[in-house]
Parts: C-alpha cells; structure tokens; sequence
C-alpha cells in the first residue's frame, strides 16, 4: 500500500470486532476456562454465562424461546445444518425451492443435493435483485419439502420479503419448510422471526462485529432437525462439540451492540452509503448502480464501472488503503463474474468491472470524502488504460461529456 | 467453593488457553481482521497467516503435507467429516468397525449411521481399556468400509497401538480407510502420521491450550472425502465458512509450545501423576486403579472409589477448589455410568464412583500434595454415609485395615 491509512468498506465480507466485544470475551481465554458441560462450580459457571448469551441471540431472532437457538461456528454451518437437518427428518419429499442469488453456502449445497437425487427448482431475479416471486409459488408441487431464500443479498443488499414468501408459501402447503439465510440482513435490519411463518433462520458472528468462527441457527419449536454434527449433548444434542465460550459471548454481546445500532444503521450508515454512491455515481460517468432495489440493506452499493476490470480496481485502491470487494468474499480467487449479477442480467461491460461497497457503523465521513477523491483517479488512470477506448468514447457521447 | 483456591485436575475436559497462545492470536480481532479470501492486502494478509499455521499444524501431526490439514471447529466436527466423509465418497461398502469405548463423536455417530442400514462392529476391551485386536481384526469383511479407532481414552488415557492397526488393517484389505480420532494424544504424545498407513486424524485444540472452537482434521493426499459443510472455497473446498483467523494461528502456537513440551510431558507430568495415583491407592482404603494399562497418556488417571457415588464426591472435591470429572464431560449430564468403564468391566461397586484426574504442563506440585491432602479427608466422611457400610467393612478387613 502506499497510503498506510485503512479504509475498510467490505464489512459484507467481514467486521471489525467490537472492542466492547472482545472485552466481555477475554476472561474465557484463561480465567473461566472451564469445560460448561463440568459439574464443579468453574465449569457450570461457564454452563450459565451461555445461557444468557442465548437469551440475548433468541431476543436478536426476535424469537419465542432461547431453545429455539443453536450455537454453530458459522454461517455456512447453520445453513447446511438447517437445510440437511429438514431433509433427513422427512424424506417423503424431494423437491427444493432456492434462488439464483444464494450464497455459495446455500447454491453450492443445492447443487449437491442435486447430485444425491433432489429436485431443485432455482428461482430468478429482475434487474434490480428482487426476487421473481411468481415463479418461486408456481414452483411449489406435491414434493417440495424447502424453500431457502436469503434475507438480504450479500452483493447487492437488496432485501426479500422472506415474511410475505413464508405466507404464501405455507398457505399453498403448510407442511413445506422454509429457511432463511439472514447472514446479511443481521445486524442491518430488525429481525422478527415470531411473527412470521419462517422455520429456520441462520446468521453469522463476523457479520456484525462478533469474530469470525461463531454463528447461530434458529429452529422453530415446533420443527425437528437432526443435526449435522453428532457426539455429545451439547446444544440439546442438536451439535456436537464442546462450546465456544468466549465467541458465543462475544457474539451475545455483539448482538446487543448490533440491536442497539440499527436505527444508526438506517440513518447515519445509510446517509454515508447513499453520498458514496451518489457520489461515485455523479463523478464517474462509467458508474452505473448495480441494484436499484426498492428495499436494500443501509450499507451496501454495488457500482458496475463499465469497461474496467473489477481485480485491477481493487488492486488500485488498495494502493489507497481502500479495501472494497467484487463479487462475494467466498467466491472470491475464482474468475467467473459474479453469480448475483448475472442473474440479475448486468451487462457483460460492467459485470467485470463491479465493485461491493459495504459500510459499517465504525465507517466516517472521512473514510466516504477520500474515498470519493480517489476512485475518480482511479478510473480517470484505468480508463485510459481499458482496451475498450471505442465503446467508453461512444458511453461519453451518451451521457453528453466532451 | 469453601476455598478460593483453583486445583484443575480436568485437562482431559479442556485446558486453560496458554498466555502465549492468547497473544499471538490478539491482533487478529481487532487489527487484522480481514477476510482471508478478499485480494488486498489487508486481507490476503491474514491468508499468509493461515498458511503459516497450516504448516505448523502438519508439523504437529507430522504428516507430509500442509495440503492434508483441514481446521475444522472441534474434535467432534473433525471426526464427522472424516467418517461421513469417507463414506459419501464410496457407497459400494456398508461394514464400519469402531470400538466400544470411542467418544460420543465417534460412538453415537456409529449409532446413527447403524440406523441410516451400515453395520457396525464394536469392538470391545480388556479390564485394563486394551482393545481386543483379534475381535477387531476378525470382524473384517468384504464389506468393511472404515474402522475408527481412539489414539488414546479420554477417561483412562489408555493408549491404543494404532500404527499396528492400521498396517493390519491394510494388509488384510488395503482399500479399507482407518480413522484415527487422536483428540486425546494430541499434546500429550508425539503424532507421527506420515510414517503410519493412517488415512485420517483428528484432533482438537482445547485440548493442548488452544482456544474451545477450533479443531484440526488429517486426510491423506491419496484419500478422497466429500464435505460436511459445503459453501465457499474455504480449507480447498472441503470446509465452507470463513475461517476463524485468530483460532486458527492461536492452535499453530499452541501446537508449537505442546510439541516442545513433549518431554516434560512424559517425565514431569507423568512424575506428578505417578505421585497423584500412587498416593491416591495407599492413602485411600477403598481407591482401585480403573486402568492399569501398560501404555497409558502421561497425564491420566482413573481411580475407582468403592461404594460411593462419583457426583457427591466430585461436589466434596468442588467445595476444596479441586476440579476433576466423572465419565467425559461430553457425556456427563446424564446419570449413566461411563460406557468406557463399563467395557471394561469394571465392578459395579466402583463404576458409580469413579474419577478421572487429567493433570497439564501448568498443574504443581503444591497442587498434587493439596489433592492429596484432601482427597482422603473427602473419602473417610462419604465413606461414613455411604450406604454400603457391610461391604466397607469387608473391603477393610480384606485390606487388613482394622
């Protein structure tokens, strides 16, 4: 880097955890070390601290019951836990519902079940990343046992209306389960799963300035999974393996902090990303916004820079220090353009050339000013260097620049 | 807790995470946090860093290469991956081979897969925890996919001949896989895998002073598995999730300082132990050594207290600070005797009794002599209510104690 400033505007493919969260972690490390399935004093202490830390997550689901809350050590685990757990409960049905803009935890799943003899339908998306809902119902038949929709989308922050799918869905059949990927949308917005029709939803620690290695799964009561992970007792025999007590607090207390922060989020954080990409949008005639999405997350944009190619504006502004992202963290080191925007049918010009902008509550305006300085030279330098110098003029004349 | 004092005698359960192990992983929540799979620097950083665990981690197994190390989340997700696996990879086999004495991870997943149609042999051990290799080596078939064998017993330390396992195993069919769940080995015996035909191993971090939450799981290069958590390309697609960065490089030091302390493992810590058993069996009128096997872990004792109850004299030892375990923490909960003591045949009128003393490179002396102050106090007032006052008196006068 040349610049030893950081400006970190990726926080949908990880957070800073809190200081306030390692805080209340750190005395788990080597002080109350204590195995919390031990029945001396110094382990069931430990026993108790993770039962308040489940009451904070189930009040963060929104949910009935604190039993309703399993610890896993990530989101891609509560997903696979989730999705697996239902099938093998009930294997009279074969048919999945899912989208075409899940993430690879959710997709790359589907698609080896696939392999093992399910049926999935994949639903599509419009320009925006709203879901066609239409096509997701008409999919609905005899066997369908899942419909796994994501709350918020993970490139793009366009929100689903996974309450109102969750209806509908089970009142076309009620016995067909659905599970929500809300890795994205905690934190950034309220979640509320009691007063909704949504049978298992999953989140991620890392995602909203927990650590990275601890995420949770809710279960409605009233619905059986078997677990992914099998031995001992722990989580009511639902998963195996003894707990991770300093990140299950960490995350109690992150979940807090987060709960605490969602009107900040959709004021303050959301007042930053729109002057980002406002600004982007106005000062670089080759920006385009990705998704248009009438409900999206408060601290997502995603810029198409037409003409340029998405790893070499990276590579530019991590000369600055600004850490952005194309296409998701976990889809990241292949090539292939972005699954979500394809979907979304970007345009060939821009899909190379997109770039995520996730902000956080630690982002401030003078992390959005620089960075608003800087992409104009960015794009100014690659611009130039871009192969499509016919097509940027013809894109210039367009738009009526000189 | 009468005393303030904290005696821990539980290392079997978990350990305390080591100072040294707490501070190399403290810049990775705060500082480095990025996601490992985002290309600026600030993230590819921490990809470094991982790379640089993994190879310290093969060196803890010794295994060839840092290709065959996968982190996992816990010694019970390490072996669920390696046994379901290995057997999603290849369906033409349905014979799994375990033993009776395996922890829950391992056992109760055996018993899970017997309900989903494999056919599973358990094999048994001698009153000293040996396991009968006849029966074991007898109960191959044509058909024999797996056999999953303990490096060493959580609750007696006894440790099993592994090695000698696997080369039998193989000479008899070489296509048959063995897994090794080493969580009880690691840290206490040097791993040698690459010079034995073990095609998976386990272990788990909080078990050598590593942190709760991360694991560590061992697959030859030649074998084949299908994931257990499909997502992201994370762990060369065969661990979805992001990676839990601080754990990761915490469990590389913590395997560093344990392959160091090897030899004052097995010579200071077994001399504490030596002393612990020793003065446990003469001070104690009613003591019995549960394993006397000739090989055992050097940390590792499980004495038998005839004619009282393991739980009330684990809450007398609570109320002197001194901590220690009846069965496995993984199973403990449950009124059960342990299914380890249980094949072993040990008398009932010890079995209920029974505690396991599991000593680490942090345990003193003063904390040895104390326990052995105490204990005999704790044993002469439960003796005196213990309902079995004919057969103590028998035991006494067999004893020639009058």
């Amino acid at each position: 880097m040349i610049n030893t400033k950081l400006i970190y505007l990726d926080n949908n493919a990880t957070t800073k955890v809190d200081e306030k969260v390692l805080e209340v972690m750190m005395p788990y490390f080597t002080q109350y070390y204590g195995n919390p399935s031990s029945i001396y004093e110094f382990g069931g202490k430990n026993s108790k601290a993770i039962k308040e830390a489940r009451e904070q997550i189930k009040e963060f689901f929104g949910a009935n019951s604190a039993k309703e809350i399993f610890f896993t050590a990530s989101g891609s685990e509560s997903a696979n836990m989730a999705i697996r757990g239902i099938l093998t409960s009930d294997k009279s049905r074969n048919h999945l519902i899912t989208t075409k803009v899940e993430h690879p935890c959710v997709l790359n799943l589907h698609k080896q079940l696939e392999k093992e003899g399910y049926r999935i339908s994949y639903i599509g998306v419009n320009s925006a990343g709203e879901l066609n809902l239409d096509e997701l119902y008409n999919a609905i038949d005899e066997k369908t046992a899942l419909v796994s929709c994501m709350y918020a989308n993970n490139e793009t922050g366009t929100i689903n209306p996974v309450e109102e799918i969750a209806d509908k869905v089970k009142s076309i059949d009620s016995k067909i389960k659905v599970f929500v990927d809300a890795v994205q949308a905690a934190g950034k917005i309220k979640l509320d799963v009691k007063n909704t029709q949504i049978d298992m939803m999953g989140v991620s620690g890392h995602k909203f300035h927990a650590p990275k290695g601890i995420g949770a799964l809710y279960v409605k009561s009233s619905v059986l999974i078997t677990p992914l992970i099998i031995g001992g007792h722990q989580e009511n025999g639902k998963r195996a393996g003894t707990e991770n007590v300093p990140f299950i607090i960490g995350m109690a207390k992150a979940a807090e902090l987060a709960q605490s922060s969602l009107n900040y989020e959709s004021t303050e954080v959301k007042r930053l990303r729109d002057k980002l990409e406002n600004g982007l949008l106005s000062k670089i005639y080759n920006a385009r916004l990705n998704s248009c999405a009438h409900k999206r997350v408060p601290n997502t944009t995603n810029i198409g820079f037409e003409f340029v190619e998405g790893e070499l504006i990276l590579l530019n502004m991590n000369d600055y220090g600004i850490c952005a992202s194309s296409g998701s963290a976990c889809t990241s080191g292949s090539l292939d353009p972005s699954h979500v925007l394809k979907a979304m049918g970007v345009p060939f010009t821009a899909l190379h050339g997109s770039i995520r902008f996730s902000l956080s509550r630690f982002t401030t305006e003078e992390e959005i000013d620089y960075t608003l300085e800087k992409m104009p030279l960015i794009m100014e330098k690659l611009t130039k260097i871009s192969p499509f110098q016919k097509e940027l003029k013809e894109l210039k004349a367009r738009k009526g620049i000189i």
